[in-house]
């Protein structure tokens, strides 16, 4: 959001995608599809934790598709096709994160009979997607050890506003000489209540606990 | 940005930056001071990269300063202060990035006269900066190999303006599974001169030529 847009628009964007998100949760629940979005830095592990998810859901008859958000390309597109997930790709281009009107546009391209859970990976970004609800029915929150361990401190709102908070890469955190207990300390004081998570995605690592908590 | 922003309005925006990023470059230029402006992911590496490069430049008797830019905190700044470095800091807020006019309040905060070199290190973040010059005279991007293989594919713009491209904590790339030639491809096809650079920061690998690349 640039400074000199007046409050009065930045507003009514922010009002109207409400607006849009609140569409899109209506539109997926009368298809009786939950939806989970995964937020994180680029890098953190999102595409890979959904790829490990979607296999145990496979195995738990669940069946996922997802939505790839990214500026450009389509690398997490082809993974998620190539995981056997029906798949849209969305380029925000010069955007730095989804908004509800380009989630409804993907909505259009799945076929949401044929699903229960949709995965959106939002773009890889912890500042400006925390404004932008999409219609998910939970946000997950993902962070990797290699970030350092004032990644919460530094993005208060997006840890705020968390259903799951993960923490990937937990099997690093020694290697890049990170204090987990720091990371779930600064959670705890800006979320009481969501669930904070440790993963290994490479390895599959508590992905079965993150299934359990996205699926209660 | 946001997509109902008119046109109009994002390019005076866009307009008006570019105008304040000359001032701070002649304002810097007028001090006798070189900028440069450091891009990268949160957890990327760059305040470690620019505590090394400071230890380094304290060696050359080049005195150096930095603006620390962050959403919210002052973790990087108690950092750069620790590090002996006339620092000043940033909050953006809401805001995802640096503006040319940020970097104008923040250069008043200290004695140019006193510096040699200025580090500006951006709010981590791959996609809104690429449009925000601050009036640094080079401009380093910073990846991590634990940030994936993918990382160029998904960011052409802020890589095809590099004037340094940095992958950092590069002793990392096996066990995260990254191949690092993927990433100099990638970077080589959409910027064909600028040097990619591998570097440990944690150890102070590689940073030395990363300073002769910058004083050039």
């Amino acid at each position: 959001m640039h400074k000199t847009v007046t409050l009065d628009m930045a507003t009514s964007v922010l009002d109207e995608n409400r607006r849009l998100a609140r569409a899109n949760r209506e539109h997926l629940k009368a298809h009786g599809v939950r939806a989970f979005d995964f937020l994180g830095a680029v890098g953190s592990g999102k595409t890979m934790l959904i790829e490990r998810l979607a296999e145990l859901m496979r195995a738990r008859n669940i069946r996922a598709g997802a939505i790839a958000g990214d500026v450009a390309g389509d690398d997490d597109y082809r993974r998620f096709r190539k995981a056997g997930l029906p798949a849209a790709n969305v380029n925000t281009g010069k955007e730095c994160h989804l908004d509800a009107h380009l989630v409804e546009h993907a909505l259009d391209e799945l076929d949401l009979d044929l699903l229960d859970v949709l995965f959106i990976e939002n773009v890889g970004n912890l500042v400006c997607p925390a404004d932008f609800p999409l219609g998910a029915e939970k946000r997950v929150v993902v962070i990797s050890t290699t970030e350092g361990d004032d990644m919460v401190r530094k993005h208060p709102a997006i840890f705020r506003d968390a259903d799951i908070c993960v923490l990937n890469k937990a099997d690093l955190a020694r290697a890049v000489d990170v204090d987990v207990r720091v990371l779930e300390r600064d959670f705890r004081a800006v979320n009481a209540h969501a669930p904070f998570l440790l993963t290994n995605a490479r390895h599959g690592d508590g992905v079965e606990s993150l299934l359990d908590a996205l699926m209660e």
